[in-house]
């Protein structure tokens, strides 16, 4: 089964982008978190934000070239691209936050544009002010030709399952858009002990854990059934919440009331990616959320990202048919695209 | 197999108590947070705090003929008994809150009399003040005879695994005192929608899973190796932030420097209880944390408690050694009990 993997047709809906500059902030005093980039080493540079290095990443965030040279290694034939989390900024003031989240856009279509077809757009829009982020979306699919769109798992500090983001849910399922959820600025920074990578490596899946509950408790897959969302990081935490999340609709009549099918149900028409750099985390995750529901995310090109994630799920041992649906049906499915080979 | 858990020997380590009544109290106007009780329709009574009613709850709650009377459905042979976690009352006055949780560990020392060897204790301490915390320790084991303590998933906020709770640790340790982590209080509730009841149904496992895991990066066990500690709710949301954790170990150099040892290896000697409502779930954590380390929780006697723990564990189909260890010889071993029936 390994060899019939080494075709590079695998399909990762998780991959970042950062663009080589920013635009310099036009009009008085940029505001605070506008991003800028500053020289690093060959082939790199810094991404600064409010004056600190926030990360420094490597040319394979802006190069197309750069990055489809991996894709062998990576037994990979397409990548959807979506920024860097923390440029979604959420937090600028709504018009700063459109011009940015537009020059990303911009940025990423010009990518895809050299690609010959294997990277695909997931865009960005100004969800902290819901007419500007319904005009960007339309941007993004209609003159830019997106996939989808890349949304964080809160929206500063609101749920996604809040019924005040519904416009924007509305229009992706009426649009076609996929929607792709990743962790930001995540709730339980207070209980790490530890470095402040820690909060990459566990506050990211609590959020994204939290956010995908907050859709099944807001029923957002009941009001927008035709929706295609997907949870980054497996849906983080979501797996060891959602049994006794099922278990207390039998309990607590006030959840009954409110959550108006089964959240098993409800989560197995959510899309996830497998990046939970684990064996039998991801074959039980495939059991819990179903086998047409996981899709490869590799975080590329950041220092945690997943190296081999084709190898990882052939490695699994699943049969042939969920393998290939792992491996690729299930990320073209995710995006829209057709998925006949 | 199933016949041969008739014999209703299953050891419960999750299970609550609230006492009948609480003292009024001495001198001055209770703080706030001092508990009350007030009646309720038959057998059963109002948890009063602050002058609200926190909580309904049955006689099962203070009565061992009631609770021992649930025994033969349960399966349960054994059941270790701790305070309702919202009385561990970190926030009273430190004196005030000693005074509270004395008067818990003697009713629940009464409670323990009763039960013909039925019930063991798991003690309250005041973990506001460490002094304090250390002398109720001594109390609840050299006066009380208790197999150990309940402590909160935090501290007023304090993660577990943060260093300043060390001494109580150490003292557990040198005790031979089971340390039983309970969700209290948790993080994450800005990001829950819906009604009050998800902060137990999905805050509690999230609250819990950040605990554990900071017990990991703060090196609990490297400072305590002989230290029984044990998580609720199947260590949350841990289980799926531990191939995270793991793998980060290999690309942050801050988190290799901070963590000593594989955190798979350390999470393999905490307990964990069985409380998940789910085989699969049940299933990946022997799989993950070892089949020595699981043991039954029930959350008895309240609503949202696992009715039948012996039965769940002899559903999951693993082998009759494992079903064993996981309906009562871990549960004795974490105890401190002998194994031997």
């Amino acid at each position: 089964m390994h060899s019939a993997w080494t075709c590079n047709c695998g399909v990762d809906v998780h991959a970042h982008v950062i663009p080589h500059d920013f635009p310099a902030y036009l009009g008085g005093t940029a505001p605070g978190g506008w991003p800028a980039m500053a020289p690093a080493h060959a082939c790199h540079r810094q991404v600064m934000i409010d004056g600190k290095n926030y990360r420094t990443v490597s040319d394979k965030c802006w190069s197309p070239s750069k990055r489809l040279a991996d894709f062998n290694e990576m037994g990979l034939g397409m990548q959807a691209i979506s920024p860097m989390p923390e440029l979604l900024s959420y937090w600028l003031p709504a018009q700063d936050g459109a011009q940015l989240v537009r020059y990303l856009n911009e940025q990423i279509a010009l990518m895809v544009s050299e690609s010959s077809g294997a990277l695909v757009g997931l865009g960005a829009v100004p969800l902290q002010d819901m007419d500007l982020a319904l005009k960007e979306l339309d941007h993004l699919k209609n003159r830019l030709g997106f996939a989808g769109v890349e949304i964080g798992s809160n929206i500063n500090g609101v749920p996604i399952g809040d019924a005040r983001l519904d416009p924007f849910f509305e229009a992706c399922a009426a649009m076609g858009l996929a929607v792709f959820v990743h962790a930001l600025r995540p709730t339980g920074m207070d209980r790490l002990v530890g470095p402040a990578a820690l909060q990459q490596v566990l506050a990211y899946p609590t959020d994204v854990g939290l956010a995908a509950a907050s859709a099944l408790t807001g029923n957002l897959m009941l009001r927008h059934p035709t929706l295609r969302i997907a949870f980054s990081h497996g849906g983080g935490t979501l797996a060891m919440l959602l049994p006794r999340l099922e278990q207390a609709m039998s309990v607590f009549p006030a959840l009954r009331e409110r959550v108006e099918r089964s959240p098993t149900e409800q989560a197995r028409s959510f899309y996830f990616d497998s990046l939970v750099f684990d064996m039998p985390t991801l074959q039980h995750l495939v059991q819990l959320f179903g086998d047409t529901q996981l899709m490869i995310g590799t975080d590329y090109p950041f220092n945690f990202h997943e190296a081999r994630p084709v190898q990882r799920i052939v490695q699994a041992g699943f049969d042939p048919r969920v393998t290939q649906q792992l491996i690729q049906t299930n990320g073209l499915r995710f995006l829209g695209l057709p998925t006949t080979v």
